[in-house]
């Protein structure tokens, strides 16, 4: 039974502190946030104590892991004040918006050795995860083509906007990590094109875009497609397709049940896709999560790493520098 | 190069004018149509003679096989008269509305022992095709259910269902033949349970059903449903549904295109399925010619034979009689 | 919040104990179970007491509820003390194999008067759900037929199939039930056929059938028909058709992801459908727990009720009646 | 009815000769080939003279339209000359593989002024076609992103593969101009990337690769992505994505039948999309028949013009340059 406080209880943190309450091999030791009402009604629905304080946590030796959800800009303090107390990690995407940043938090952590995982949690989809390992099983041979397209159901708030990085810091990352998860292999140029197609008008307040296309390639010659919308009104648009030379796979995209209709003008109609993460990656969070569990209980490197977490961040500066320069740009890789 | 002559001008008459003229293994010898403009017509497109009489055509020894399109009460006197004169026939189904009658014509043509096929021509079709073939190479392993769904997009014109025969008759006759192809057994017991669901007016006035269901069992203890509607708004339906033992094969309904459609309130919508069929089995019509064609050529016995339209109708009165009755009627297969 | 004890920790009732203790507007109160270590696990998994009898239960005045999950044979029994006790009821179908010992209990409970509901869990997946509303809101105009196709994945154990009534009543009953609530009307025409084909030496052994076909017609002339086998080794295959006057509704199987593959040989080809009921109807069994929750919290009839039960028993009855004698059997509504 | 004359009796020559014999406002009046062979082949399958020059059939006053199905060394020498006789043209794509000769040909035909239509095949596909029409209905809205996946079956001869112009002129080349009707506005930025993956050793060969991605942007900031691959084991792989701001169509890829198979191990699988482009196109290129006759019996201009040929071979070089110099390529519209 591995306890596992709780840092941030918004959106993202109460999903994390149910599935912690409702894990067999986990406890839901303290959960916390900077607004305290949230925490107290986490807290309530769980059964558990909210702390006063970060240190709270910190310095309760029977904690043996953090969960960090709160927002971005405290993620490397958190991690690193965490890995100096000797918890276990695991931080929600991304680490930093400073590539800077993130190799410095690196550099601190490093000496305390903590199991440190991110949450990139479509690794853990049931779908892409099947098809990682369809791959892996040579059942398309040697792969050649990656294609992620990864479009939002709707504009998030001008507020998230304005201090999130950016669509390909805040939204790309996944993708970018994806894309790495799957070509097994660092890409080492990366192209970007992007427009404010959906909204420009909040696109030039918070002075970002919204609709984007990337372009990378591997060392090997493997290429990668990514794009990505702001704003898809059928619903969470959600694909990977991984191209071979002996095959194809398509994790598509899900809906919550399988109700087809038929009419004069129209055959096979469905319902609408899962409408956002909470939904179409609910089993992915409960996954990312086991395997946390599973890595500390283990004593096992957690399958996504602070590297990841790096790497991705290094391909979305990339890609900004893409679309600063229109060049294609090379990538050194973080190591 | 088979020279054929062909009886009858009309809808399915043309269509078959068409596919004789454009086989390369097939010529257009002449046609003929109590309604000569019919006739006439069908003679200019494809460059070919008008036939006064049906003698002119019996009489002519260059013609090798008539092809019988005419209205059903003239199918077995022309059967007769053809194979008295020597010509291989396709008999476009069913061979008459009396099962008596198809037996007195099959005793009559019985000396002459000419090629004869009765145009069922689903047995045809790719994919229905594709599944009896996969049924046969042993994928579903032993078969235990067929499950057919057969309904046309509208209700037929008044005057054609006033002399149809009836539902059974005209229109559940090709699943009756379908079902005997895809069991490869007889059925022995046979079930039926009918409304007027559709357009009961109409039903009243020509005292004939819209809606039926059938069920039927072989001696070995496969089970056959079938389900019928004169009027599938979303177009005509035509699916075929195999289980076996280790398996299922379901031959599905088709799109002329591909397109999808995706809006905020659905996903996945695709145009009708093909209204009907002209459309949904004009392949199954060539492949039905070819085999035809190739019959006669290769003096082997065409692959849907008299019996087959025979034992089709005794079917479809044996679900008359069970309608009648309400209970399971034996079928005494016709030898 | 709603207290609530279980009869019977089989593996349906770990399915409940566990719905009823994360339900948010649920207590597990008690679990009770003939063989007590299934109880005691359920308990301890739960945090809650083991009832050391049936009594414990009933004279727990702090119980609302009682959710029965045992043995066939004990639920009339259960039914009759639970409803001598004022105990809201929701009992695993069937209520008893015999109609008339169900009936015998339907005037036992009666003065009682305690919400009871059926454990048709199929009435609230959330695919046929969004069938009956779509159909309920008029977007398929009449209905004329109804197609059920339901099919396990493998055939029971021998010591299960020897004391489950037969098929049409251990697994016909779902689609008795799920066709009376679609058809909105009572079948009042029942015929059946049915075969071992499966495994024909099980089958002798137990005096059963493992494969069958039902057809049934309303007073209004709608047709219906069900086909069932006990082994569909593709995965259990569960699907309802809706066919209307202006449009059809198919409530198609699930697959657990979404991954296609590709291959030189074949496209499209994703995994098996869903193992069984556990997975398959998960959602369901969630839903009809909150339905049952609801009904007693607001005081208004729960949505499937005593008459539910035993109306889909008596077209059982009706369907072996109908095996027996080769004929449609009327079908006396229960009143 | 419209003469026209075929030029190049190849695989593609044939199957433009059976549907102008086919087609019912046209007559083929000759056929030509340099292999005369060939030429012989044709004219005897569709009973029309055999040209011993080309001279013979531009001199032919008679002839109203040439169909130019030669080598692309000899297309735009055959439309100058074809032009000066005054001669309607369908020629095949490309006009040339260099753009300096294309504009050449341009200038050199201006003044003869004679109906001339690129063989662009893809607009004319019905189910392309169909997204298109809905596209322009306004049913996704803006168009946002288009993205276009083209692989072949397999691997070209390495006698073709010399002397194409490379992969982004004989294979993207109509990706291209599906690009440009589809965006409805021209794209103004192009970025490529591409390996060989398929066949490294016959790719250095033919210093050609076989894996390709461009993305490309237009004026008003629409993304277009295309990916392509000279051998998808699965089938000829050809599907346009159309993404707008209310909606988004998929033009998907078709199979020749639709027989799905369910075992112990899969569900839904199909057969492998239709194999290439006579199959998957046969419909297309009717149409574009259609499309040509009638623009020449109304003395309307043709949907495909020579401008469309020339601006889809200036993104291919445009391309070829962003490959050499790995940055995006600004594109001067060609007119």
């Amino acid at each position: 039974m591995i306890k596992i406080a709780l840092f941030g209880c918004g959106r993202i943190g109460r999903l994390h502190a149910a599935n912690i309450a409702h894990n067999p091999n986990a406890e839901l030791a303290w959960v916390y946030d900077v607004y305290q009402p949230s925490a107290d009604e986490a807290a309530q629905l769980h059964g558990c104590p909210v702390a006063q304080s970060v240190d709270d946590i910190l310095n309760d030796r029977a904690v043996d892991a953090v969960l960090i959800a709160t927002s971005t800009d405290t993620h490397a303090g958190l991690i690193e004040a965490s890995a100096k107390a000797g918890k276990a990690i695991l931080c929600e995407k991304p680490i930093d918006l400073s590539l800077d940043r993130v190799l410095q938090c690196a550099k601190t952590i490093a000496p305390y050795n903590v199991p440190i995982q991110i949450g990139f949690n479509r690794r853990f989809d049931p779908s892409h995860r099947a098809a990682k390992q369809a791959l892996d099983n040579g059942q398309i041979g040697d792969l050649h083509q990656v294609i992620l397209t990864s479009r939002d159901p709707q504009m998030a708030p001008k507020s998230y906007l304005a201090t999130s990085g950016g669509l390909l810091r805040d939204m790309t990352i996944h993708d970018f990590d994806l894309a790495r998860f799957m070509l097994g292999e660092e890409p080492v140029e990366v192209f970007a094109q992007a427009s404010a197609l959906v909204n420009p008008a909040v696109c030039a307040e918070v002075d970002d875009v919204d609709s984007a296309m990337i372009q990378m390639k591997t060392a090997s010659g493997k290429l990668c497609h990514i794009n990505n919308s702001r704003q898809a009104v059928y619903g969470y648009d959600q694909r990977v397709e991984l191209f071979g030379s002996t095959g194809m796979l398509i994790s598509d995209n899900q809906r919550s049940h399988e109700l087809k209709q038929f009419a004069a003008d129209q055959a096979g109609k469905s319902e609408p896709f899962q409408f956002f993460f909470l939904e179409r990656y609910a089993k992915a969070f409960v996954a990312e999560l086991d395997a946390f569990i599973k890595a500390v209980a283990d004593k096992t490197p957690p399958q996504v790493g602070f590297d990841d977490g790096a790497k991705a961040l290094a391909l979305a500066e990339a890609a900004y520098r893409s679309l600063a320069t229109g060049t294609a740009v090379s990538v050194n890789p973080v190591d």
